[in-house]
């Protein structure tokens, strides 16, 4: 059995790391903030265009000023990081405006929705050599995956060479924002839920590239949306000859007690780890982050619910202030979006047939 | 919560169905015996050309007369069906003899290793009228998988759009006989076991016929036999629009309690069904066949073995019986061979890279 680490304290005290939110436009900036805040970070402001999110936002978190602008936030140099959640392919031009107001950016997944826009922030970051990170919160914000990250470094189940996810996502009976449906605007079901999937990929099996070897989008069930993709899948090769299979869908059924029965399987020469992320189905009470390990030991059970902690943060704003990658790099941060965006791009539409 | 059918009862009194044994190159035969023993068969003769396995066998089965030779079962007109599992090339040859000695074969899968042999059968069983039937084993004798057929018959996830199957198998510390290694003689990872996983996706889909729009192989870790593939996985598309994937591997760790966490994933527009068919993974004690359903009314286990049984022995040999096909179609049992064969034969070898 291997042991659970320390859970990390928060790195800089009130006051030493400002923060600001920008764009309130899906609940993950919920979390951005929760991460931050634990690591110890001071959160200054907040904008959105629309003032009734920002006074919600603020009964969560009444130390946030509400600023009359981005402008005004922009301006402030106390601020040294701002966080977005803006509307996916308005992501990369907020994330250019506040590097070049010589901040770093913290941008929820997925970080951008085309090529072009990618292109714009690699020039960006290189000119203005700020940050541009992201929140892929299905690992850098579970207990169970970073967990698997600490397992895998301690060579529990060998050479990883192959990641398999699902990643269903509950649409909710609650009607979503009309760019949800727009292709255009949030990048479609790949780039979108399909980021955090790559992401994943590229941290456990450690490839630094991979190439797209098979995508595909269906719309099974909403007919009355046809431009919504409810299904899609890929299957990546790695620079290192690992793959990687995923799935997403829009199909949580109501039954279910959270929003979706998140799974990642890593699969070593030495033994493999099931992950089941947010929810043990059928299990009483309701667990989550339940690591299953098996490997040349036997099998084992790992509940890393409120043990482990979420290092990335810290990490982050160390980063930050001392111009260190040790949280994450800016090229896998750029390549997990790349390729989620070139698994889009290249995703056959297999229903309705 | 769905109730458990009644478990199926012989379908015919001792001597009224009779059977011989051909070929014992696989433990199969012993699971292929026991369905059709337990639904009310015969067994008459054994044969195989190396008489120790003949012994061996005949101790689990002592009704088994060991015959002089294939001939002399051949030539017993009391035999009506004859199970067989040859190394998987021969397969098709033992099949053609078996069928143009007038009696239906039943064939352990990969039934056949090449789309000339298929063609060969395919015509011998046009031109004879005989069944060659396959031993699918992950499914028609996996009360989880039997029964998760019925949940799906009964609406309990709505229309099937996607499976998701993990065939993970044990090497083992005991040396495996030459043809193991040899792709010509056992036909390939994604042939041999990745039959099983298509024949499901044919099965729970109701695809009559796919694509194979990905398949790839790789050896991770046995640079000691460089043609041995050790992970194969694919992606299947089915004229229905439904899609697989499927992963296979011989990487089952030492401290697992079975030979393989086989697992299927059943998506439906309604709901979705899990598998953990031969092990629920670090739960005490160890259990098999547990089927989870999450649909619109909650999460449901149930506990599948000992329960269900395995319909498929005994519309087997009625069908033999009557000449129909309830238990499976000649169609069903050759599409997925063929796709087995397909996704063989177009697979990319991934690594070495």
């Amino acid at each position: 059995m291997y042991e659970f680490r320390e859970k990390p304290a928060p790195v800089v005290k009130p006051g030493e790391f400002v923060f600001a939110v920008i764009g309130l436009n899906h609940g993950h900036i919920y979390g951005m903030c929760r991460g931050l805040l634990e690591a110890g970070a001071t959160l200054k402001w907040v904008y959105d265009r629309d003032r009734k999110k920002m006074e919600k936002f603020c009964q969560t978190y009444p130390q946030a000023q509400m600023a009359a602008s981005e402008q005004e936030i922009l301006e402030d140099p106390e601020v040294k990081l701002a966080a977005g959640c803006e509307i996916p392919y308005l992501r990369c031009a907020l994330g250019i405006r506040v590097m070049e107001a010589g901040k770093d950016y913290f941008c929820d997944k997925a970080p951008m929705t085309t090529l072009e826009q990618l292109g714009q922030a690699r020039e960006a970051v290189g000119r203005t050599g700020r940050k541009y990170m992201v929140y892929y919160s299905e690992r850098l914000h579970v207990e169970a995956a970073v967990f698997a990250g600490y397992l895998i470094e301690e060579g529990a189940i060998g050479k990883v060479y192959q990641v398999t996810g699902f990643g269903p996502h509950r649409l909710g009976s609650e009607p979503r924002p009309d760019w949800f449906y727009d292709q255009q605007k949030y990048g479609g079901i790949l780039c979108d839920i399909g980021s955090h999937q790559i992401e994943q990929f590229l941290f456990y099996t450690g490839a630094k590239d991979a190439r797209i070897a098979r995508s595909q989008v269906a719309n099974y069930a909403h007919p009355e949306h046809p431009d919504m993709e409810d299904f899609g899948d890929a299957q990546l090769v790695g620079d290192n000859g690992a793959s990687q299979y995923f799935r997403v869908d829009w199909f949580t059924p109501d039954g279910l007690r959270n929003w979706g029965d998140g799974r990642t399987f890593i699969l070593g020469t030495k033994g493999y780890l099931e992950l089941r992320k947010y929810i043990n189905i059928a299990e009483e009470p309701k667990t989550s982050n339940c690591v299953y390990l098996v490997n040349g030991d036997g099998e084992f059970r790992y509940d890393a619910a409120g043990k482990v902690g979420y290092p990335f943060f810290g990490q982050l704003i160390l980063d930050c202030i001392n111009r260190t990658e040790n949280a994450m790099t800016q090229e896998h941060a750029f390549k997990a979006a790349e390729l989620s965006i070139r698994a889009q791009m290249q995703a056959e539409k297999i229903f309705p047939v």
